[in-house]
């Protein structure tokens, strides 16, 4: 399966969606907030948030249909009272698939904006594969990574706002998330300025193996074919998920020591 | 805290130690197995095997001791029938301050010479800091080196036996395991050939946010310092471990799915 990162701005999305399909993609994978923008405030956000059947989804959905593909979105949602930092998978005939609240809130920015989803694990099947949904700080715990490769998902999609000086994240952390927990890693990130924040760019996707796609720090369509044989493959060579050894790992899901 | 990796020969351990002790050092840390070779066969693994307290640890303490400089080696420990492939910490006194058994043993060349250890922890009091050991395989799981960062782990020490082609385990997954649980980790890998394998070197000193110590291909002894203060400077700045949420990683402790 091909994998288009639209990495540059929500208003180019037509454009991208479009050459995504030329291309032969099947999924285009956009960064986190990337529809309202991320650091805008929790009064603007609280204003922009909606539901996740709501206008954005319509919107959104009625594109992805005009182009044949499948999109991945981020957007502030509301729930009652809550908003949450949220993405949704949209399938390539524009319908709902899946929809994930950001577990792991980053420091003042996040906990000024949203409240934390409960779920960890949110997964599809889009075309044939199991795919699962984080979003940016999330993919930095590597449990929540192994909690998705435990669950069968084959290509984590991950909608990012990394900013400098985090460069490390898309280099080093991504491909070893990838490699450690046998999956693929689609890492995509925006590559603007807002406010006070700088993001790198970068959006990377890492097999087990290798980083298979790697942006530079401006706009770029950047893809990535996943092929699901190759995991099954490097599971053979090295088994990581059959080697663990869950009893020894209990202090894992212990509340924090004194 | 200045640290040694002796990435050389058993046999110069003596002049490595010596070496160590000169320069201020006050650890100097071995390779898996370093004592007796590792791929050696089950037969003579098992003939050499001895008890943790047994003539190897006599006559290494007695050296450690006659330096002034602590020593983890590594070694097959005996146990009535069991042998494990273990590694042993001693202090500059000489004395023996903790012993672990490798936990995750890696494929037929584990599996044919070691039954594996069952306690993931391992820790001591070594000149002030709190250092745990693991060893080789152990720290490509990114559970075990949690589990150590939750129970206080300041500095890991891994002895280990890495072969080509997986230089990406000392290269990628050592920094990153000491990025993602804000520890220092300390790989201390053999550069020689034993049979079909060849050890890549490399041997590597990672704090949270970069390699501070890396070693080539041939033998060296390779010098780090490592500063609790760095820790908790990594920790304030961006609070991995408080921001774990252990109920939402309760997969991590079950058993394999089938």
């Amino acid at each position: 399966m091909i994998i288009a990162v639209h990495q540059g701005p929500h208003a180019r999305l037509p454009q991208a969606l479009a050459a995504a399909a030329e291309k032969g993609a099947e999924l285009v994978v956009t960064a986190e907030m990337g529809t309202t923008g991320y650091h805008i405030g929790a009064a603007a956000v609280a204003q922009r948030a909606e539901a996740a059947d709501g206008p954005m989804a319509v919107e959104l959905g009625a594109l992805a249909a005009e182009h044949g593909v499948g999109l991945l979105y981020g957007y502030p949602e509301r729930d009652g009272d809550a908003v949450y930092n949220s993405v949704q998978l949209l399938s390539p005939q524009g319908e709902r698939l899946a929809n994930y609240r950001k577990t792991h809130l980053f420091g003042d920015l996040d906990r000024g904006q949203f409240s934390a989803g409960d779920t960890p694990v949110v997964q599809a099947e889009f075309n044939g594969v199991r795919v699962g949904l984080l979003i940016c700080y999330d993919v930095e715990f590597p449990e929540l990574v192994r909690a998705h490769a435990l669950a069968g998902t084959q290509v984590l999609l991950v909608p990012t706002a990394l900013m400098r000086p985090y460069e490390r994240i898309a280099d080093l952390v991504v491909p070893v998330r990838a490699h450690e927990s046998q999956l693929y890693v689609v890492y995509a990130n925006r590559c603007d300025v807002e406010g006070e924040l700088t993001y790198c760019g970068r959006s990377t996707v890492a097999s087990p193996d290798e980083v298979v796609a790697k942006a530079g720090d401006g706009p770029q369509l950047l893809f990535a074919e996943v092929d699901p044989a190759v995991l099954a493959r490097t599971r053979a060579e090295t088994p990581y998920l059959a080697d663990r050894r869950p009893s020894l790992y209990r202090s894992l899901t212990e509340g924090p020591r004194a």
